[in-house]
C-alpha cells in the first residue's frame, strides 16, 4: 500500500465515533456504531440510540435482569434467549448442532432430516456439557480484588493475592447452590466484576431444522454474503420441581424465566434500528502496537500455515466417509473456520492499515499525555508494559512448537488428570482455578467427550506433524524435558519418529472412557507409578510445565500492575474528547446497536441488506451444502409466503446484514428491534469484517442475521413446527 | 433444482426480446438487449436503439465502411479501432501483450515496466503474425455458393462443390493483392457472405502500460467484478509508400484510415446508451438440444477435468521461475482461462436451466410448425439433422483421447508440414484451405512461433498425460494406427511409456527452427524417407487421419444440406412473432447495444456500474497481480483526477459494466456512446454471463469495459503518453 494513502487512513486513528465515515469511500450512508457496551453504560449512550430509532421506555436498558436483557442468556460459547414462559430457548443451529449430532443414529439421522419434538416427552437430552446460564447479578468488585496491594508488591505475590481474592468471591457467590459465578476482568484489569449466573444443566433439544436448512451453504458460504442460512434451533431449559437447577430427571419441569422475548412477525426493513444483546468472547481493540505486530507479523501467518498442514494431515489420515472422519468433522470444521478467519484478518489488517493506524493512535495518545501532569509516571508504566509484552511475545515464539507438541488428546487428558490429583492434595480454596470441586463435573464431561472425538490413527498423524515442526525449529528452542522424555532424535526423521510414537498408542489405556474416568479419582502416586505411556510422559513433563506456569504467573502479576495504568490513561484521553470507552469483549453480556444496512464492502460492489427465498433456489445444486429440502423449494415455487413477505423485496427475507459490532460468542444473540422484539438471530460476520476484532472499520464491518420471518416461515410451512410458533408470543406490528 | 422452478424459468424459452425481464427476480431495471447484429440489420432495429438513447444521424449505422464502423477493425482474434488519421490503433492490453513480450529482454522488461514510443522511430515491430484487418466490403454470396446443387446430391460432392466455389470467390477477391478475403457462413449455412479485408502486415507497438496496470488483478480478477484493469494498448498500422499493405520496412508510412473514432473525455454515466462494434468469435444460441446435452453433459465436464490435470502437469514440469515456465506462461494462462470459463458455463447452464429451456424452445417450435404447410418436410429434415448430430457427438466421444494424443507440438508441426507437401502436389486452387499459397506465410510464422512456446520436457509430460487418458479408455475406442505406430502397450504403464517417448525428443530435429522452416519446402518423398521420429509418426498416422477427414467432409456435406433448413424454419417462426433473428457469432463485424448497467447478478448482491481509482488502492497488496505502480498510487492519493472525474462516483471511473451481448473475439472492441464517440474498450464478461454463449440470460449477462477516462488519465498522469492523447481527437461533450 502506498504510504500516502496509509496516512490518509491513519487520520482516523481513533474510532469510537461513528464520525469515521470519512473512511467510507462511497456515498453510502454508513452509520456503523462501534461499541460492545456493558448494560450499565447504556444510559450514557441512550440519546444516540434514540437518535437512530430506539423506542423503548427510558430506564429499560440499564436493568440487566429486566426486560429485554433478562431474557438474554449464555450457553457458554454461544448466546441465546428465552422466547416463551415455558423455558423455550432460541439460539443458532450451529450452537445446538452438537446436541443434534449427539442424538443422531443411523436410524434417526437428525443432522440430515432435522428434529421436531411434537410433545414435551419427545424432547431429547442435549449433549453432555450443555448449559443455560442466566445472568442474575453483576457486582463491581474492583476494590475487593485490587485494593490495598502495594505498588511495589512482587509480581508473583500480587498474582496470588488477586487469585485468592477472586476465588473467595466466587466461592461466596456460589454458596447458595445452582449458581456459576465468575470474576471477569474489564479494561485489562482496571475493573473487575462478579457475574452471578444461574446454571441450568438439564437442557433439551426441542427443534432443529436439518443441515440442508440450518447449515445451508456450509463452509462455502461461511463468513460470506449473500447468505441463505436457517441458522436457528430451539432448546428448552428444565429445572427441578422446586425451581432450582438440577441434573436431568423425568420429574424436572420447564424453567420459568422472569422475562422472555416476543418474536416479531412484522420484522424489519432497510435502515431500521436494531440492537444485539449477547455474550461476545474476546476482542483486542486496545492492544498495544507491539501486540498487533507480534500477532499479524508472526503468529497469524505461522498459525495459518500450520492450519493448512493440520487440515491436510487430518484429511489424509481420516478418509472421507470413514468413522474416523465423522469423529474429526467438528475439528476439521473448526480448523477450516479458523483458517478462513485468519486469512480474513490478515487481509483486513492490510486493507485498513492496522499497524499504521495503531502506531498513529499511540503517537496521538503520547502527545496528549505530554500535556498532562503525571506524564513521567505514565511513560514509565508504558515502558514497563512494553517490556512485559516483549517478554511474552518472545516466549510465545519460543514455546510455539513445544505447545503444539502437547496437543495429542490422551497426553492432554493425562496432564489434566495428573494435575487434578496434585491439586486435590490442597484444600479446595487453594487449588488452581479449573481444578476445584466446582470444576469436577466439567473435567468428567471432557473425559467422556474424548470418546466422540478421538481416533488413534488421526491423533498420531497430528502428533507427527507437530513434532516435525518442533524438530525443524532452531535447536535453542527445544525443551530438554520433552527431548528426554520422548527420546527425540536430533533432527526430524519420519520413520524413527513413527517407531517412537507407536508404543504410546499401542500401550495406553486412556483410549478407554471408563479408564479415563477412573483416573479422575486417583492419587498422584498412582500416576507416578503408572506404566501407561501417556501418563508417564505427562508426569515427566510436569515439573517443566509447572515451572513455566510459575513464570507466566510472575509475568501476569507484572501485567496486572501495568495494564490498568495504560487503560486508565486511554480512558481519560477519550473522556477528554467526550467519548465513552467500552471494554474489550470478555464473555460478559454486551449490547451493540446500529441499523439494517448493506453498504459497499469494496469498490464496485453493493450488498443488499436482505436476501430472498428465491436466492435459495438460485444457489441450489441439489448437492450439499446447497441441497434445500424438496418441500422448501416447493413452497418457494408456489410463492407461499404467508404473512412473512417483505413488500420492498417481494419475498420472505432469509438473512439480513447490519453494521453492528459483534464477534465470536455473539452467535445466537438476540437481534432486537426498536421496541425490544426479537427480529433475528445474529450468526456470523462477513469475512471483510473479521479484522474488527482488532480495529473497528466502519466501511467493512457487517454482521449477518437470520430473519425471524424466515424462521417462522420454515417452522410453519416446511418443518411442521407450528406448535412452537403457537407457544411463542408473536408481535405483529413493528 | 426443483422441477417446478425450472418450469417457471422455462416459460421464457425464447428470448430475442428484452421482455424476458420477468426472469430478473429483482426490481432492477434490466434492459439487456440480446443480439449480435450484422450492420445490415441495424436499420431494422434502429427504432429500438433510438428508444434507448442512440443519437447518431439516420443511415449512419447501415454503412459498414462509413463512420463509425469503418474505423472498427480486426486483429484476427481480437477487435480494435483506429483513433487517429495516422493509423493509431487502440485495442486491449491482453490483445497486444504478445508483442510486448516479443520485444522484452532482460534489459528492457516492457511487460513489467510498460512501453511508450516517444517518436515514430521508437515504435517496435509487433510479434510475427500480427495483422490489422480492415473490412472493406461485404457481399452476399449465398447464391454463388449454394445455387444449383440438387437436393439429392451425395454429401461428399456437395461439400466439394461448395468448397471449390468458396475458394474461387476468395481467389477472385484477393486477386488485386493486399487483401485477405473469407467466405463466412451465417445461420448454419443458410447465408454466405464474402468478407473483403485489407490485410495490413506492418504493425508496430506504440504504447502499452505495464502488467501492473494493463493486467491488474491478473488471473484472480479474470471474469470477475469488481474490476480495475487498464486493459488498453496502442498499435500503429503501416503501409508502403504507395498506400498498399507491405512487409515491414523503414520506408513504410502510417496507414491513413478512411475513418477514425473520436475519444470521449466526457464519458458515460449509469444508464447511458452504448453500443459495441467488433468481431465476436462464436456463439451457439441456435444449437439443438442434442448438441447442448452433448456439450454440457459430456464434453465440458470431461474437458474441465482434463484441463485441471493438464495445468498441474505443466506446472510440475516447468518450475516457477524457469525458462520453461516463461515459454508456457501464455498456454497456462489460456488453459486457466478456459477452465474458469467452462466452470462458469456449467454453473450458468444449471442456474438458468439451459437444457430445459432448450427443450421447451424446440417443443414450441414444433408446435408452431405443426400448424404450417410443409410440416412433414420439416420433420424429415429435423430427423435428418438429429441423425448427423448424433453421429458427430458419438464420434467426438470416441475420438476425444486420440485427438489429444496428437497434441505434441512437433508431431502437430510434422503433420502440418507433411500435409503441406502433399497438398502442394495439386494446383493451388484444388488444395485444401489452409494449404494454399496464400497460407504459406502463416505456416512459416507458426513454425517460427514454436521457438518461443516449446520445451521438450514439458511437451513430453503433456504427451504422457494425454496418452494416459488414451490408454485408460475402453479398448474399443483405441485407434490401431496409433497403437501400431507408437507401439503402445495394452494398458497404461508410466515407465514403459516414458521409455517409448524418450527417443522422440532425443532424436528429432524439429526442435530447431531452421530445420522446421526447411521442411516447409520439401516434397512428400522427403518426409516418407525421413528418420525423424516425429516425421515418421506423422507419416504413419496420415492415412488414418485423412480417412477421418473424408468422413468428416461427408458429414459436413449432410449438415450443409440440413442445418439451413432448420435455421430457416427458426427464422420464419420468429418473423411470425415480429422478431428479427441475428446470426450466431462467426468472427465477422457485429454491433450490439444496451446501457451502462450494474444490476444484481445474484440474490443479495448489487454490482455498481463503475469502479473507482480508490478501488485500486483498496486491492493493492504490493504483490502481483495487485501491485500498481508507485506513481499511479501517488496520483490517486493526491486526488489528481484532472478533467476525468465522474461526479456521481467522486472519482475517475476505471472500468464499467453494461448489459451488452458479447463473446470472445470482442476483446478490444470499441465501446461507443450515443453519438459514436469512443467511451471505452470491451475486454471481458462476468463469470455469471459466460453461459450466454448458449443462452442469453438478461439477469446475469454483463460485459466489462475499460473507461476511456481511465485510459486518458493513465496516459497523461502516470505513463507519460500525453503526446498520444494529443494525437487523438478528444470529444469533450457527451
Amino acid at each position: 500500500m502506498n504510504p500516502r494513502f496509509k496516512k490518509q487512513l491513519a487520520l482516523n486513528y481513533w474510532l469510537p465515533l461513528a464520525a469515521a465515515a470519512a473512511l467510507a469511500l462511497q456515498g453510502t450512508s454508513a452509520r456503523a456504531v462501534e461499541g460492545m457496551w456493558t448494560p450499565d453504560q447504556l444510559p450514557e449512550i441512550e440519546a444516540r440510540m434514540r437518535q437512530l430509532g430506539l423506542e423503548m421506555p427510558a430506564g429499560a436498558l440499564s436493568d440487566l435482569t429486566g426486560f429485554p436483557f433478562g431474557a438474554v442468556i449464555s450457553l457458554g460459547g454461544c448466546s441465546a434467549s428465552f422466547v416463551s414462559p415455558q423455558g423455550l430457548v432460541v439460539t443458532n443451529h450451529h450452537c445446538a448442532r452438537g446436541s443434534v449430532q449427539y442424538n443422531s443414529t443411523p436410524e434417526h439421522n437428525y443432522l440430515a432430516d432435522g428434529f421436531v419434538a411434537t410433545t414435551r416427552d419427545g424432547e431429547l437430552r442435549a449433549a453432555p456439557g450443555a448449559r443455560v446460564y442466566v445472568t442474575t447479578k453483576l457486582t463491581d468488585v474492583t476494590r475487593p480484588v485490587t485494593s490495598g496491594l502495594p505498588a511495589d508488591m512482587p509480581p508473583r505475590e500480587r498474582y496470588q493475592a488477586m487469585d485468592d481474592r477472586k476465588k473467595q468471591l466466587v466461592a461466596e457467590c456460589e454458596a447458595p447452590g445452582g449458581l456459576r459465578c465468575v470474576v471477569a476482568s474489564f479494561h485489562g484489569g482496571a475493573q473487575y466484576r462478579l457475574v452471578e449466573r444461574l446454571e441450568i444443566r438439564d437442557v433439551r433439544l426441542v427443534y432443529a431444522p436439518g443441515d440442508s436448512i440450518g447449515k445451508y451453504g456450509g463452509d462455502v458460504d461461511n463468513w460470506m454474503w449473500p447468505r441463505h442460512t436457517g441458522d436457528f434451533s430451539f432448546y428448552r431449559a428444565y429445572v427441578g420441581p422446586d425451581g432450582r437447577p438440577a441434573d436431568f430427571s423425568k420429574d424436572n419441569v420447564p424453567y420459568r424465566p422472569k422475562h422472555f422475548l416476543q418474536v416479531s412477525r412484522a420484522g424489519l426493513k432497510e435502515g431500521d434500528f436494531i440492537m444485539v444483546a449477547g455474550y461476545p468472547g474476546r476482542t483486542n481493540r486496545y492492544a498495544r502496537l507491539s501486540e498487533v505486530e507480534h500477532t499479524f507479523g508472526w503468529y497469524y501467518p505461522v498459525m495459518e500455515a500450520l492450519l493448512r498442514d493440520w487440515i491436510a494431515t487430518i484429511e489424509a489420515a481420516a478418509q472421507e466417509g470413514s468413522d474416523a472422519r465423522i469423529k474429526y468433522e467438528a475439528r476439521l470444521s473448526g480448523l477450516n473456520n479458523y483458517m478462513k478467519n485468519l486469512g480474513g484478518q490478515i487481509e483486513g489488517a492490510r486493507r485498513v492499515g492496522l499497524v499504521e493506524r495503531r502506531r498513529q493512535r499511540e503517537a496521538a495518545l503520547l502527545e496528549w499525555v505530554a500535556t498532562r501532569h503525571g506524564r513521567t509516571y505514565y511513560r514509565r508504566s508504558i515502558d514497563g508494559l512494553e517490556a512485559v509484552i516483549a517478554d511474552r511475545n518472545r516466549d510465545a515464539r519460543e514455546q510455539f512448537w513445544f505447545n503444539n507438541a502437547l496437543r495429542p488428546q490422551l497426553l492432554a487428558a493425562a496432564h489434566e488428570l495428573y494435575r487434578l490429583s496434585r491439586e486435590r492434595q490442597k484444600p479446595d480454596a487453594e487449588r488452581e482455578p479449573g481444578y476445584q470441586d466446582r470444576d469436577l463435573r466439567f473435567i468428567r464431561e471432557r473425559m467422556e467427550a474424548i470418546e466422540r472425538r478421538y481416533d488413534p490413527q488421526v491423533d498420531r498423524a497430528e502428533w507427527l506433524l507437530f513434532l516435525q515442526g518442533y524438530l525443524s525449529q532452531p535447536a535453542g528452542q527445544r525443551v530438554a524435558a520433552l527431548d528426554t522424555a520422548l527420546k527425540l532424535p536430533a533432527a526430524y526423521d519420519r520413520a524413527a519418529l513413527e517407531a517412537l510414537l507407536a508404543p504410546y498408542y499401542r500401550d495406553t489405556g486412556l483410549g478407554d472412557v471408563a479408564t479415563r474416568l477412573a483416573w479422575v479419582d486417583k492419587a498422584p502416586a498412582d500416576f507416578e507409578a503408572s506404566e501407561d505411556p501417556f501418563v508417564r510422559l505427562a508426569v515427566s513433563l510436569y515439573p517443566y510445565r509447572m515451572a513455566r506456569e510459575e513464570a507466566d504467573k510472575v509475568r501476569d502479576g507484572r501485567m496486572q500492575a501495568l495494564r490498568p495504568e495504560y487503560m486508565n490513561t486511554l480512558i481519560a484521553w477519550n473522556a477528554a474528547q467526550g467519548n465513552p470507552v467500552y471494554p474489550d469483549a470478555n464473555g460478559t453480556l454486551r449490547v451493540t446497536y446500529g441499523t439494517v444496512f448493506g453498504g459497499s464492502p469494496r469498490d464496485g460492489i453493493l450488498y443488499e441488506p436482505f436476501t430472498r427465498l428465491e436466492g435459495i433456489v438460485e444457489k441450489d445444486t441439489g448437492q450439499a451444502p446447497f441441497d434445500a429440502p424438496a418441500r422448501l423449494l416447493e413452497r418457494i415455487a408456489a410463492r407461499d409466503y404467508g404473512p412473512y413477505e417483505l413488500a420492498s423485496i417481494g419475498s420472505v427475507p432469509v438473512n439480513f446484514l447490519s453494521d453492528l459490532d459483534v464477534t465470536g460468542g455473539n452467535s445466537g444473540s438476540a437481534t432486537l428491534d426498536a421496541r425490544g422484539h426479537l427480529v433475528g438471530l445474529l450468526f456470523d460476520g462477513t469475512l471483510e469484517s473479521v479484522n474488527s476484532d482488532w480495529d473497528f472499520d466502519v466501511r467493512t464491518t457487517r454482521s449477518i442475521h437470520v430473519d425471524t420471518r424466515y424462521m417462522l416461515w420454515v417452522m410453519e410451512k416446511v418443518d411442521g413446527a407450528g406448535h412452537l410458533v403457537e407457544e411463542m408470543t408473536l408481535a405483529t406490528t413493528p
